[in-house]
């Protein structure tokens, strides 16, 4: 028994030999990883990176959902093309009636800059504190897990009040390791940011979604954005008084960028990984969940399709929609791939076992008790939400739901509110309520609600809503559902008109009790139900904070046993990742070279969407018009580029540095065939990224531009 | 103009810089390369590899369509998989009932070697001399190109029958350069060769016809036969008394192998390139030929499979035909897509531009009218070609074709007999009769025939064969053709004996003009047509012999002019081409590295055909037990790899061979990107080989085999 664990351990310690490169490293820990960091060729000081008031991290920002850097001391930022696809180029495209996804956009002078939808914002972190004990004060003298939730909430809303001491900024209190530590990050929201470039689609989107998580890649997936602020120094939003924000430090920009093996860093904000599950969850999504998930979707995709395909405005307004299911649909797909490839059930089986090998000589009776509890729990949640996968779907349910909440919730004092409905929060919903406008059309909506409802019948009764299943009489023929449903959107008025729907949310409970309007009426009727399983699932989320807790203590020591440093998944916070500029070998004998080149994007050119090059593009790759900004390595100018580093969703638009923390490019993509490196770091995952020559050569060779190189801070 | 030309020139010589590696070399010109053979790495005696008595070409062998070598002194012989397949495979499956394909051929003692199909032969080149003189020897006294082709035809006759000896040796009188040079080749026969060792087909034809003409490829297209001759060591038939044959020479095999850059050469039997015709040929062939022929394979692919869906005894008998039919299909595509990719046109354009300003200043009017003369002929020849897509298709019409013609031939005196109806013919021709037993159907034949006519019936009337079309009411409601072809193969009775079939050979004109078997009535009433069409293309042929001769003179003196050497489209004979092992960039940042190695076939592994992979085979791979075949390298056993030589189909089972002239793999097939270098050398263009250590290791570790390694020459 001693020695087959022995050897288990061995395997397992083998098996983890080649992941120098994983993690999404906080700042804070970068020091501790210098062995590492050095390893992989940073020079610099390791306390300065690991800084966020020095440079560089100071320059790096957050635009919620995606990251950017200020790489001009004017506030000019520069982020990913797909990250400015809808709030800047959709709705300037809507607001000036041009077509800017055509055409590309280039504010020749400052006043050409051009404004973005309500609510877009840039996100300074200023500070990061950890409050994990003034999250927890007091949950030891919890009556019930809702009450210790409850305390957990309030917790967490003091601290965010006593934070939040001006309305520019935006404190959160942040989860990391699955609640057994609670960060507070404060944020300065900068609410006037502007559209200054973004390419043509064919080059911004060159690829488009066939090119999608792949590499080798060519597309020119960077933009640029100025954030403003009042002549005052104060964030507000879009004024024309608003001069350009003055950054306390912005990149500089490598003219060289980066060569073969050269050291890369990427500082951003990664959104969600899974890599500290238990086995029995990884087992789950991936056996269960991700299969479910993709049938999902793909009948999703093909129902929105169908009910537009006949209407140009509808597809329009469901474009956004579709291509963010197809976008998940290709990851889930390719997740669902990589498992197999990589055998990553197998693996992790093993490590598993090795793990409760180590657990029942090096954990306490609580902390097994804790695991068994914790694994009871994700079980069941993972179930439910099988069941619950075709539940609801439409948008003004959604809508509707959102207000009735909204209004309960108003009844109480602001800071007693439920977390997403006080006052600080008003205008995020009023911006949610708004897009309806251009995301929804009713006919559509119904056609997808209908559909869910039809699939969500399938579910066992019992484990389905039942004043919701008993409302829409899914225990009769379909066709009294759609008798009800139809009904519903017929008579539905206030909610389909933007300002009225907008309006209710100043309209009390009381008012909107009496309303009678389908969907508010529903909303009523199913509020009971829905904050009975709200309670559920908060006591769950109660139990399940405790439970991981322990997990994820006994973790650090399984970890520390093997001489590993535990990073927390990716939760949207800061995170650095470091490596290495090199190709991959994932086929036997293809080797996917480090950089693209200009004329790869001409050998893909098919004239037709989404390969069509632009002609002017084609004559300068014909002509070696390569300016200043070709490598001899490759005898052109550099498209993308891979890296080992380990990034995922969130991370896009994320600036890349090299050695001396200078500007190389932005992260833009991962490579499908290793995207299953969100649930186990997987050593031949690549990260892809747009070089910054490539934004340089297309500025000023096809774009002509000089005024925004001009205010670039560019190194030879 | 002067100016212009200049350019030009320099242009096209700008182009060639690249061509190092071209040229399907004649042993003979290898001295004069040795800049070039040296450049590549090879350090030994030049006038040694171009001795075709020497070693190693003295160990280079021709299966007929495959090329071979000796590779021990007890007559074992080397080459391709594919190229057993149908003598060897398909002949001692249906001889012993056993499916040979599935489970490999080891002979596990001399006694158990298999016998070959009736035929099927090895030839060892013996002598080569030009005979240029003694051919075209009293054409100037010819009164009209009928009567010169007549000449030629009778000179190469004489020389035949002078050169063949003993019944031994077989002498072909070959044109080099389109009949601006004659060799007359004289050859050894061997006609006792046996199976030795084939490997299963998961191992002999790994990836079928999904990795057919692919790289990266994992391809075991290997096997090994055995020469055997009378104890007085002469050839015979196979018979229990016969020996293994001595061979001169025979390749040492090196268990070293080559790795990346290392000098390789080819020796071996190229059948047939386009790369010295004239420009208007081959924009006629990529422009109108190559679709033309693509859509009639597919078509006929399609029928065939249609024909033979619901019966598997005739999917099996027309199994190797549409195999054939569909390498083909693949290939003419890849052609197709390569002279797009590559622009060959447009270079060849170019080229052809050059070579009229170089004809205007250095060649005679003669030389001149003689190009417009070859433009014009050929023109017309293509055009006809394509008119006559789809005449014939009947393989009962064309045995009975054969069979009146041979009848008709043999009243004249053996040696006034046309080529390939001689005394020294018949063999081959009652083996071309008896092959219908396992590659014909009536009713498929009927099918295909049918089919053709139908299609043959769109072309314009005057341009169809007249007396053909009227007998088979091409002119009438299609009905009335069915009903002819309908009657013939129901009347036919002898032609569709096998015994019966082959005794018509020995039947007399006279009888053969009273039979009643409905096809030799047919076969007679076309006979006045079909030699009519043969005298207009005899003509045509000596007119091409000349003009294209003219032509060549003209190109010798152009390559001279830019000091590149020429060398004779490919034509069966003994060709050598040298260069290195090196992988290949074909589409931005994708490189194809030279090697793949055992485990790329666990990774291509489905567990169904094309890509099963046998369990003991996948077993050896996961363990790694690579033997004593590993290479450090790729940190496995090299399975194929690929260089830059230049071969075509023929070349299959071409040896491979290092600096040292040692036996280091097989050439077994192209790339489908670059197969247009049929038509234009591409740089990019490589060589598929399998490694001679995958062909050892496969042996020793998957098979036991230690009998056939003790018999070879295996150099550390």
């Amino acid at each position: 028994m001693k020695n087959i664990r022995k050897n288990l351990v061995l395997l397992f310690l083998m098996m983890n030999i080649s992941l120098a490169n994983e993690g999404m490293w906080e700042p804070s820990q970068l020091p501790n990883l210098a062995k590492d960091i050095r390893a992989a060729g940073f020079k610099g000081d390791l306390n300065k990176i690991s800084n966020l008031f020095e440079y560089p991290l100071n320059a790096i920002v957050s635009l919620g959902g995606c990251s950017a850097a200020f790489i001009s001391d004017q506030g000019l930022i520069a982020t990913n093309y797909h990250c400015v696809e809808g709030s800047y180029l959709q709705f300037n495209s809507d607001r000036t009636g041009k077509d800017l996804f055509k055409s590309g956009f280039l504010a020749k002078t400052i006043e050409a800059e051009a404004p973005s939808a309500p609510g877009a914002k840039v996100y300074i972190t200023q500070e990061i504190i950890n409050v994990t004990v003034e999250v927890l004060l007091g949950t030891d003298q919890s009556k019930s897990e809702n009450h210790r939730y409850k305390i957990i909430q309030s917790n967490k809303k003091k601290l965010i009040k006593n934070c939040e001491i001006s309305p520019e900024f935006q404190c959160e209190v942040k989860s990391f390791y699955s609640g057994e530590t609670y960060q507070m990050i404060k944020k300065l929201a900068l609410k006037d940011v502007r559209l200054v470039y973004a390419p043509p689609q064919s080059i911004g989107e060159f690829g488009g979604e066939i090119d999608n998580w792949m590499y080798p890649r060519h597309t020119g997936d960077f933009a640029l954005l100025r954030a403003y602020v009042t002549p005052e120094n104060k964030s507000q939003e879009y004024h024309l008084d608003n001069i350009p924000y003055k950054p306390v430090s912005h990149l500089k920009i490598s003219k060289t960028g980066i060569q073969e093996n050269d050291f890369v860093m990427v500082a951003g904000y990664p959104g969600t990984t899974n890599r500290l599950l238990t086995y029995p969850e990884i087992e789950s999504d991936i056996k269960t969940g991700f299969p479910s998930f993709v049938e999902f979707l793909k009948s999703n995709i093909d129902l929105m399709k169908e009910l537009t395909k006949d209407d140009q405005k509808k597809a329009l307004k469901y474009r956004g929609n579709i291509s963010g299911y197809e976008n998940y649909y290709k990851k889930i797909s390719g997740q669902i791939d990589g498992a197999k490839n990589f055998n990553l059930l197998q693996q992790e089986k093993i490590n598993w076992d090795n793990l409760l090998v180590f657990i029942s000589d090096n954990s306490t009776k609580k902390e097994q008790d804790d695991l068994t509890s914790l694994i009871k729990i994700t079980n069941e949640i993972k179930t439910e939400n099988l069941n619950e996968r075709y539940y609801g779907g439409s948008a003004l349910l959604g809508a509707a739901t959102t207000i009735y909440r909204h209004a309960f919730e108003k009844t109480k004092p602001n800071h007693e509110r439920e977390l997403g409905y006080q006052e600080r929060d008003y205008d995020r919903l009023v911006n949610r309520l708004r897009s309806l406008d251009y995301r929804f059309e009713a006919s559509v909506d119904k056609g997808i609600f209908l559909y869910r409802l039809s699939r969500y019948k399938e579910v066992e009764k019992k484990k389905r809503r039942k004043i919701f299943s008993s409302l829409l009489h899914l225990e009769e023929d379909f066709s009294a559902t759609k008798g009800v449903i139809n009904q519903m959107y017929r008579d539905s008025k206030e909610l389909l008109d933007t300002d009225e729907r907008i309006a209710l949310l100043n309209t009390s409970l009381y008012k909107l009790n009496q309303s009678e309007d389908p969907f508010i009426v529903f909303a009523k009727n199913i509020f009971e139900e829905n904050m009975e399983k709200e309670k559920l699932n908060k006591a769950r989320a109660s139990q399940l904070q405790k439970n991981k807790s322990s997990f994820i203590k006994i973790l650090r020591r399984f970890y520390k046993s093997q001489n590993r440093d535990i990073y927390s998944d990716a939760n949207g916070t800061l995170r650095v990742t470091f490596g290495n500029v090199m190709g991959v070998e994932l086929n036997d004998a293809i080797y996917y070279k480090p950089f693209t080149s200009l004329e790869g994007i001409a050998q893909k050119n098919t004239g037709a969407f989404p390969f069509e090059v632009d002609l002017k593009q084609l004559n300068l790759i014909h002509k070696k018009e390569y300016g200043s900004y070709s490598v001899n390595e490759i005898g052109s100018v550099p498209v993308n580029y891979i890296s080992n580093l380990d990034i995922t969703n969130g991370n896009s638009g994320s600036s890349t540095l090299n050695a001396k923390g200078e500007f190389v490019g932005l992260a833009f993509d991962g490579m499908i065939e290793t995207i299953i490196s969100d649930y186990k770091f997987i050593p031949q995952a690549r990260t892809i990224h747009v070089d910054s020559r490539y934004l340089l050569w297309t500025l000023e060779k096809f774009e002509n531009d000089k005024r925004l190189i001009n205010e670039m801070t560019i190194i030879d």
